[in-house]
């Protein structure tokens, strides 16, 4: 395995997980910073390019794990691995945002629901290639399909 | 941060890098398992609805980082933030699989690029929001077009 280190930070408008949008229809418009180290700013050379990154982070308010866990969108327990839930084996997050702009090593975003300071594994370019009529949602579609006949 | 743990192996066909499709182009149709932990199986529950999954994993037999590098997709160097490649600060690789089937903790997927005996460390249902007409993909669409006009 290695050892995870910070490739930098997250500035959120959040500063709890109350905070964070949540649970059928959240939509993730906040705009943040991703605030990359001074050493590793080259390996930030051409992501100007992209519309939308992939951002790993770490869940660093987050302890422990558990296997089957309700998540906000549901009234009913599923898998850790069915769910985005932040009490993971490993606390990994994934976002997927915008690009608004880069200055040098702070790459301005949108669709920011990390917590203010939230340490940044990695980001990778996002390059979609499965169209979203193919996509199947599970028990999500299921979620929203009973929220909807309320 | 946290320490890193497997949750499972991936069973690809793969046995080394030069056997994966690189390159533009490259489609990633192999199938391949998912093998999770025993003791974290129930983990699973419910994922058995959603057709495709982001799959986490460890660069094992990668070792340090370069922040410019050039891709196979290029001739050209780009930063390791705007690439897929292997040699990045924190060694985490990301893929979309499409699950075909579960059987108790082995997850059958087509679209493994990972190599056999891979550590997995993370699966998260893929619930895209971007539609692709949204999408810009930098140099990797200047290097396709490029390809195109040869």
């Amino acid at each position: 395995m290695f050892s995870p280190e910070p490739i930098g930070y997250v500035r959120s408008p959040y500063q709890n997980a109350q905070q964070v949008p949540k649970g059928l229809g959240a939509t993730h418009e906040a705009e943040g910073v991703l605030e990359i180290l001074p050493e590793l700013e080259a390996g930030l050379t051409d992501i100007e390019g992209f519309s939308h990154l992939i951002v790993l982070w770490v869940f660093d308010r987050s302890a422990g794990f558990e296997l089957l866990g309700t998540p906000p969108s549901d009234n009913r327990p599923h898998g850790v691995f069915a769910t985005r839930s932040p009490r993971r084996p490993n606390p990994i997050g994934f976002t997927v945002v915008e690009l608004l702009r880069r200055e040098g090593r702070l790459l301005h975003v949108r669709g920011v629901d990390m917590l203010e300071g939230t340490p940044l594994l990695d980001i990778k370019p996002y390059l979609s290639s499965t169209p979203m009529e193919t996509l199947k949602r599970g028990w999500l579609a299921e979620a929203e399909a009973r929220h909807e006949k309320k």
